[in-house]
């Protein structure tokens, strides 16, 4: 299908280098996508997130769907026109929301009675009103809409979640291929369980899709089930198409996921860490509202060249954090934003240079505790 | 002194066509002054603001001698240094302040007594105090300590002020005198009563200042009132010294000051207003919230060259504002900051063409309706 490429360039162990060709442009893998819920990555431009050459982002086909609705969005002849960003989006399903929002919630064969949070009007979501929803958007990946049990819910409500997302996904496709040639994702979900994986994977990997994702993890699970569960899902995925984890930011996780073979991940860790004070560099983390920093004059990485970096110190951003000014947030979301992207490419130069486990090794080390993001 | 210049290079009627050199560059009048009180200009950056032709900001002394504090400003060599301004700054005395925070206050002859919004601590704020303040920021204009009283508490109040002002604008005066070299402005006082105004004047303006200020208007009296103020003081003003209006950002209200002789004026209206929803244009102003922008895909003034005009369309702001995204709040900042900036270049214009009374008369005709900011 032409509606994506792609390439693996390079692999060493199960991690891979690779390449993806999307209809907004080019993406280079491994690759994080910062999250952009209600068409806009919070207190951020568009212009910023090129400068810190930000490939792809995130947004959410449910929420958008709730505000500005699909007129708004038609009118605007999709969603890159409408929030100005013009290279690649990749949009989810709904499923994610159906886990997340569970008040007043039912669930059928047939798709999902869920409520706003806006308004507390209700919804029925089905697998086709989500590929209506993301066709119209007019997202570079849509995702196939899922059902993403709670690891609490027990073995039984996740077979439940597993056969239910196998026959959604292949609704999911069937529709779509009615409508556009978007590409398409499939999700595995089965919570913690390796049989339910395994089956899943098997439902799903034999469909269609332009790529695969694992769901239902890092939703509250302890970090070395997930670790466990990618290790043992990564590589049986299929080897000739993209793999994404869905909500994956902290840098010792992201290394974890690349080694088992996934390509791309999402999460709202560095924008919304940021709000709360918290800078990522290479030297660790450290929350800028400390009074340590009242007099420190340096900038929050002296070798970063992001333009927070490169203009402002740490006792000035921790003065606008202190006297609660809005835009102390935006400086560290513009340092955050742009470390995740350095940290990728530092990641694919790596991987093109055979030093991977080298960089994951360094990457540990610095991140011994880990952030749960 | 050589701290300030001041040249008016052309005059239509009292309305004058000016430049103020300072320390830190040439500022051509009339020129509009954004608020940074916490030392920033809430929602943007200093680059937004040079992008944007921002000639100068107003700070405030009392606000930082609070918050960082004057043991970090002088850590990092003053206020430019500290918020990476390297354009002229006006500092306020903390005159406002005194009017603004009644709450625990004691007015003394030698000083006030005020208490801090932030923490209910209590700070005894002398025109001495003000002075160190201000040095320590390295402001390139200084205001001298005054009192400005409640217009409510009526005739006897106000003379108080008046005496009080002369007062501590002597001690202001010689005591800044004795640590700086900066530019220092006297501030008439006498509220709306013009034979205190007139004892304010003459007993400020026979001081060695590099400016004149009235102080007190725009504080909650009719607008009519502060007019009839203006066209009764401004004329009166030295000849050869800037005159700032403390207080004044809607355009309409502006043009009225130009044309009684005002040079300099600062507002939060553009920032404020921004936050709120406002877009203020060429064709007057209008609430981007509204419900009509919905599916609006033109800018907010398709004439407008700013980032924001230049990039995104109503339809899109309304959304941010309606899902309560800040980035709808930067956006609408920008424009407004950039729609000041350019109505100040349009009527320096006018100045120079000799069409200032026509420039006034367009202005006025748009904005019928007050803003009272």
């Amino acid at each position: 299908m032409d509606s994506l490429g792609f390439e693996v360039l390079r692999k060493e162990g199960h991690a891979r280098r690779g390449r993806i060709h999307l209809t907004h442009g080019v993406v280079e893998t491994p690759t994080f996508m910062p999250v952009g819920t209600n068409a806009n990555v919070k207190l951020v431009t568009p212009h910023v997130l090129k400068e810190n050459n930000v490939q792809i982002i995130l947004s959410n086909a449910f929420h958008l769907y709730l505000k500005p609705g699909l007129d708004v969005i038609r009118q605007f002849n999709g969603l890159h026109e409408f929030m100005r960003w013009d290279r690649p989006i990749l949009t989810d399903s709904g499923g994610f929301q159906v886990f997340s929002l569970k008040r007043g919630q039912k669930i059928t064969d047939d798709g999902v009675w869920i409520m706003s949070p806006i308004d507390g009007s209700k919804h029925f979501i089905t697998p086709e009103l989500s590929m209506e929803i993301q066709a119209t958007l007019g997202s570079d990946i849509v995702m196939a809409f899922d059902y993403c049990a709670d690891p609490k819910d027990g073995y039984e409500e996740s077979k439940k979640s597993v056969k239910l997302t196998t026959k959604w996904a292949k609704r999911s496709l069937e529709h779509l291929r009615d409508i556009s040639n978007q590409a398409i994702f499939g999700i595995i979900q089965g919570a913690i369980y390796e049989d339910l994986r395994e089956m899943s994977l098997n439902e799903i990997a034999q469909m269609e899709f332009n790529g695969f994702a694992m769901g239902g993890l890092s939703v509250g699970e302890p970090r070395k089930e997930t670790i466990k569960m990618v290790e043992f899902l990564g590589p049986k995925m299929p080897e000739d198409k993209p793999r994404y984890f869905m909500g994956g930011g902290s840098p010792d996780l992201l290394v974890d996921l690349v080694a088992n073979g996934v390509d791309m991940f999402d999460s709202v860790f560095p924008t919304r860490v940021a709000r709360h004070g918290l800078a990522v560099t290479w030297n660790g983390k450290f929350n800028i509202r400390s009074a340590r920093y009242k007099y420190d004059k340096t900038p929050i990485d002296e070798n970063c060249n992001c333009y927070t970096c490169q203009n402002f110190s740490r006792g000035y951003i921790r003065h606008l954090f202190d006297r609660q000014e809005v835009l102390g947030q935006i400086l560290l979301t513009i340092h955050d934003i742009h470390f995740l992207m350095e940290f990728g490419e530092k990641l694919r130069e790596s991987l093109e240079n055979s030093t991977f486990e080298m960089f994951r090794g360094g990457i540990k080390k610095v991140y011994e505790k880990n952030f749960d993001c």
